[in-house]
């Protein structure tokens, strides 16, 4: 049995109703590619989640669902602008500049989330052919810092969004965290309040590899199912993606997980804080806990549990619960922490 | 129970042992994106198989396997020869041109394949910078049209990509059907002769999604995984593509479902063959048929089981085999033809 | 003084009058990338060439204006289908496809000449996303065979690509000597027939380095500038671009330079036909003139006058005239050729 | 006569010394796309300025130069470290990114100018998949903003780029005004310090389109010409580029156009930084002055000489001087800045 950790959500395995629910769609032959009544299902489902006048599409990856997110826009001189901290700018390799020419333009945040405030002073250059024209703002929910906006501050970024001639696109990698933390619905997070683009993810929540990119502006859908099958992302069995979506709604397991590893991030949170030598960096508002702790004692905790620095500068470290967390280990993780720092 | 046909093989779900291997694996963290043991595990048995010297990249679709075949180059300004019936050509969208910026070349062939005599007159312009640089042959093993080069083929093509300072891909998507056509292991029908890069397919025989990416070429790698990630084709939760190769070298489920399903084709073929109205038009050689019969049999064959028209404007069809062929669904099948036929 | 050869219209310089007007427009400062009024005057003299409605924008190269055309659609999913011995097809080094991600299709012909019959066959594959979409057909006005597209076939091959929802474009890079071939005005062989983009070029007719896209349709033109700007088009000093075509149109600049060329190649076609071992294999109807020499004759005549070879294989050879060819050299090259012969 | 203003050196015309030797070397036929003795001989000075290791390239435009710099590293995964004022950040429309799909990754400055201590905290990530491999530093000298690296500087920079397995790149659209502002040659500037790639400029100091890129690195040449001409920016009559090279370098044109324009922009700075409201912000060190004036000024001044708000928050506003700027132009201006700041 391999041990469970901190490192990332998606060291994970996947629920077990997951794997059922492969072996129930696994049944005789059916057109490929999604064209298939499972598929046509999970589209349904998913519409049902985000709003009638959505339109998904299944993929594998999360980076492939924003690189495609950006690249429906089929404008390679658009500019994108998200937080320096987005999974866009630091964890894909420059994957949305090769797939769609497009300049991401990093802007410095405290807690991974922008505000209109922040993005001000980039709005300039329109019409100007010598710079990529301001066309999208990609944003995180929850952010990579853990961090949660709230359905004000998602309906600010979009009306701003719009009103510079923009669109807002969401990184939901982990949305189901954000909605649980909110306490509220896909579709209140997306649809009502403006969104225009969604990655929809689900692997890093118990699902196997299976994400979405959600498009809410039916004038966008022309050539996006060209652009999928370029991006390398059309699945000939696309059943068993769209049966992990089916498994991910069926009884809600899609909140029971993201519920239990919140609230695991909370009891982690809580049984931390308070250890001499641990400062919690970023509020705790959805699956991870992010704190600064000593340089030794890094690589003493990471001996019993792999997980990520994430400011080599800083010693700030990230520490992520899963579906799968257990309250036991995080007293034995905490547990361990504080043996290694009362050495001190 | 969705009834089995003959449209394609990504028509039929999986193997129960896939789906086995996958529970399998889902146990507890593991580190993701590669870093696990069970994909060291699957590379391993990928290395055994192909021989000691080649370097596996586990990857989603067929697709990304050829485009990213392509990518390894890093030569945006090389040209890629192909047949005009090349997956790569005709079936991927323009991908490998839009993620690699090589121009392909399609070239026309009787049954599929290409031979040096072939390609001869295109060895042109090698130095001069106003041609894209004739830098990879790509064929496919067995070919769209179900023939199967042999390994003199083989040989032959890779000596004379080599003697032009060109390299050799081979796309596998169905390679497993061509090993037990040609009754040779598959270090024998790519390394022993000659091949340097090799899109190995398991999709299309009883896998779920997963493909690779072999690369027998050692001065290729050093950036081919920041090539992969940029594709979109790194899987956080890897290891369970990695189980899907574990599972297809386990007991040689490979061979025992490439087997079946290129027997169930000699049957077929022999089912129809003889049929007045049909006429075989490539030899069957793996786990393809290919027949024009005549246009109004076309829908009324299709009403009972969903297949493809492969030329228009001649009525070929394909009819594929897959690992869950029955006897009883060929019987079934060439009986409707037959029928169908016989009213004329 | 360096020789007067027929290797190719842009070995020859530049008419006097191109070199006199970017004196007379060295005057003082004006704003740069276009904003000045030579471009403006420039853009109106084109407009008032090609009709109202087109929009033309200046480059530096053909190459450029292929690929911008191209690149106008912004949809790198699009095939684009020409005769396989079309400049984008393999003198381009496969800029087209790294630059607009579109596949291009190349198609046989006899005399470098497309119709709607050679097309039909391809015509396949709309809405279906494995395939690349039939988006846009490219040929050269001349041909690259120096053939001259009638106004009826220009025509019939809009009104096909509009009946199959493509666009036409045509590759004008020596547009002039098809005009005065034909007799017409550039608007009756462009807007009028219903071509959709167009590349027109100067430099191989006496400018220095001039070249533009001209677009049709006023729909495609809201990002063009900036598709131009990341093609690295835009010229600083565009006034020295834009008076070069001011030149081009004063007192019928291309007009004479064309009809000279034209009568020149209509002269070394006379001058060489009938010598014995001379088989000229394209109608001359612009200015070049294909023929078959015997191959040793080749590099005898290369001695005196470099040329290029056409075809390796058939011996085939291609004389280009250009607007300073005079009579002289032609005698002087049929003399040569024919003395060269003399001693088989 | 067109005014002349401040507005941008690439606002003047040529010197007329370009538009004779444009004159000179159109005599009879030469080979085509830089095969002509015009040609070489251009490249040659090059070298005898830049050291003969040196391989440089003509292309048209500065932009294209730089793009062409990063694309010879044959690596779309790589990164590229640059000032945020930087001109491939903020003025090339995202070109780098769409040509060659690379990361670029702004760093603040005080000065346009870049050193180690701001590009340490970004070497991060080396070797790890979902990161952009840091490849590339690129600066401007003179910057953006005026201001000139000294040897030193750029040696420290040279040094800390290959010391991380770097290169440096150095944007030199105005390199000649760093030269003469520095007292240095071009091989102390770049070979001598350890550059690697260079954008050298001609058109912003008296030339009429005339760019090149110098190769430093014979192990990247290899495929270089194929990227060029995929750039579009192999010039047919490549001798008319060559041409304004050798103008340039007949009679030192580039230091007495580079040393004149150094000189107006000291006799700007002098005339304009006491004016009582106007606040000097930049060292004037090259041809470039930068300065904030109250916002009511700006339309008034731009009313007589159109020239940039470069900071709209700010009013900071830029100055060029051109290497036909005349004395009586500068004491006008000055003049008219004093008028009317006067009335305040």
């Amino acid at each position: 049995m391999n041990t469970r950790g901190f490192a990332s959500d998606n060291n994970s395995g996947v629920s077990p109703e997951v794997i059922e629910k492969l072996k129930a769609v696994n049944q005789g032959h059916v057109v490929g590619y999604g064209d298939d009544p499972y598929t046509l299902e999970a589209l349904n489902v998913l519409k049902n989640q985000f709003g009638p006048d959505c339109h998904p599409y299944l993929v594998f990856t999360g980076t492939a669902a924003n690189v495609l997110s950006i690249a429906s826009m089929e404008k390679p001189y658009h500019s994108v602008f998200c937080a320096e901290t987005a999974h866009i700018q630091v964890d894909e390799c420059g994957a949305p500049e090769r797939f769609t020419g497009c300049k991401l333009i990093p802007v410095a945040t405290k807690n991974g989330k922008l505000d209109p405030g922040m993005l001000e002073p980039h709005m300039t250059g329109f019409g100007f052919e010598h710079h990529a024209q301001p066309g999208l703002i990609s944003i995180s929910q929850p952010t990579e810092l853990g961090t949660v906006y709230t359905l004000a501050e998602l309906k600010a970024l979009a009306d701003f969004a719009h009103s510079q001639g923009m669109l807002l696109h969401v990184d939901g990698a982990r949305l189901a965290n954000a909605a649980v933390s909110l306490g509220v619905s896909f579709r209140e997070m997306t649809s009502d309040t403006g969104v225009d683009l969604l990655s929809f993810g689900g692997t890093k929540n118990g699902l196997l590899a299976a994400e979405s990119v959600i498009i809410f502006r039916p004038e966008m859908l022309a050539g996006f199912k060209y652009i999928r099958k370029q991006a390398m992302q059309l699945s000939s069995k696309m059943r068993f993606i769209a049966a992990q979506f089916l498994a991910y709604f069926e009884n809600d397991l899609w909140k029971k997980n993201a519920l239990h590893s919140n609230r695991m991030a909370q009891k982690l949170f809580h049984a931390v804080k308070d250890i001499e030598g641990v400062t919690i960096t970023q509020e705790v508002q959805a699956n991870g806990v992010f704190a600064i702790i000593p340089g030794y004692a890094i690589p003493l905790l990471q001996d019993a549990y792999f997980f990520y620095v994430w400011n080599d500068k800083t010693g700030e470290v990230r520490w992520m619960t899963s579906f799968d967390s257990t309250e036991e280990d995080i007293d034995r993780f905490a547990g361990r922490l504080k043996e290694i720092l009362k050495r001190d």
